[in-house]
């Protein structure tokens, strides 16, 4: 058990029942997303996979389950004034899109480093752009001074119980679709996600796995499991930049009492496996993506003969900067 | 009426029951592929496009589905020698994974100029390959020295009645997955898939226009369909390199007695839009797929408000060749 779990009533974390509701109430914006199979990697894993497609989730990534759970949990005052965070990736555009369809404001802080693409994918969803410098300090002061002009509400990327209960409805919807899992493996950054994941498994399929998996050059989340001590990082170095984030009281929460395992592999696995993703089964996912499927390559004794699902958690990439291409 | 249709018997011609039985006959062996849509691409393109995704087919594309119909109509006795083509493209691995499927061998004609990825994916499923000249002579004459040995039976990539029946399978699936589209377009190379389009529209849904989708750089489906004449044209140069090969008399019939109209598009036409389709739906696709999204692009007034079936025809391709990557 958590040392951390003092720092949060734990009465106050949510169970599926809480889960349900998330689903209820976002239900109308975002996707149930398909589930698809491959033989060739069934062929090369000697596992069965079953992949979860976020990638083809609104805004094309998970984080607007949590986004939209969010913001359509905030009663009718609060919501007036807003919502804000600070993320340079999928959960600033995924709360703007929330914002958007609840038809209130939404302002992204974002280092001033960020490539234009990222801020026009926000803007695009009507989110307004605070820039900062690029550092946790200056994104967390950014925030503040937002929230204290404009009153907005904080939605914190993972960190947040009402963003976990939101992306717990992935998990939720994979064992629905298919039976009987052995396993599910989703990757590791901040936690959010994995936090979920293990709400929806010890509720609804408690015999299946859930296995976190991360790149060895943000691997904070697997020494911080195999220490049982929360190691935090800034900004460290993978091409799965959906991954840089450390966990987080919340997270390290679920992570430490429900995780089964983590694995972690290196940046050549990583561009391996997304490399085989786009080739086999034809669809565009983020480094970030690729990360489970490296983790079951690697460890094909662990895996061999077993139902696993894994997450596809997003799709959206730069198609200009491709990591086998700079890397070669 | 084409001048050249008595070069064949017209009652021979594959009618909607041939291409029913293609459908039983392959259906182990191929999937029903899923119809996805982009509420963005929607919009950008101001109309209701439904894109059959023909890249997650068996081999990663179409080309399976004539090929497996080949390959099953075959007698006990033909099928003993097994079957033959020259394509250094999709039908070749089509015609190998059939051949595999029904435990006869497949040699396949390339020119020795092929990229080695090309002949590993045709060794993958078994296929032996013969490797030539690059042209057209080349390629015929070492076609008929394998005939000659080993009474092996020529499936030709298009311009095959079975083939035809085969490929209609595919518009057979969109029509009855999506009521009431007003129009289908198909990208045109050597005219294969928009014959068996052709077929399936004019039983099943004879209001629904099919257009053709053609690179501006090998336009010659175009100039005889404006002119009402055959043009054919060995190896032009385009990026939709599944598009290369010219019409033949079977597909020419079909294209001058059926087909609604081709339009054709520009080389960075073809590119934007298949950036698009990895953007927005998130799926790999050939250069090819996306000459029908540019076409409509490209034609606003005439796809506005329409409900619009795109055939996303493939998504083999070399993620090291990427055409926005050695274009700018």
């Amino acid at each position: 058990m958590s040392s951390l779990e003092d720092d949060f009533n734990a009465a106050s974390l949510p169970g599926i029942d809480d889960v349900q509701q998330a689903r209820e109430r976002i239900r109308a914006y975002v996707h149930h997303t398909s589930v698809i199979t491959s033989g060739q990697l069934d062929t090369i894993s000697g596992a069965r996979l079953f992949f979860k497609c976020e990638n083809f989730q609104k805004v094309g990534a998970f984080k607007v389950r949590g986004a939209c759970n969010a913001v359509f949990s905030l009663n009718k005052r609060t919501a007036t004034n807003g919502v804000t965070t600070h993320s340079s990736g999928n959960h600033g555009l995924a709360l703007s899109y929330a914002a958007k369809c609840r038809g209130i404001n939404c302002t992204v802080v974002m280092p001033s480093t960020a490539p234009d693409v990222k801020k026009a994918a926000v803007t695009q969803y009507n989110g307004s752009i605070v820039e900062c410098a690029p550092s946790t300090a200056a994104r967390e002061a950014a925030a503040d001074l937002v929230i204290s002009h404009t009153g907005a509400e904080l939605v914190h990327p993972y960190n947040d119980l009402r963003v976990i209960a939101g992306q717990a409805t992935c998990a939720v919807e994979l064992l629905e679709d298919v039976n009987d899992l052995d396993a599910i493996v989703a990757p590791i950054g901040g936690g959010g996600l994995i936090s979920g994941t293990c709400i929806a498994r010890n509720a609804l399929a408690p015999n299946t796995a859930v296995y976190a998996a991360e790149p060895e050059q943000a691997d904070d989340a697997y020494r911080s499991f195999k220490s049982g001590k929360l190691v935090t990082e800034d900004a460290p170095n993978t091409i799965a930049d959906g991954l840089k984030m450390p966990l987080r009281d919340k997270t390290w929460y679920f992570v430490s009492n429900y995780v089964n395992d983590i694995f972690i592999v290196s940046e050549q696995d990583i561009m391996n496996a997304m490399m085989l993703i786009w080739q086999r089964l034809k669809v565009v996912v983020e480094a970030s993506c690729a990360v489970p499927l490296a983790v079951i390559l690697k460890n094909p004794e662990k895996f061999k003969g077993q139902r696993v699902g894994v997450i596809l958690t997003g799709g959206n990439v730069d198609l200009h900067k491709l990591p086998w291409l700079t890397k070669t």
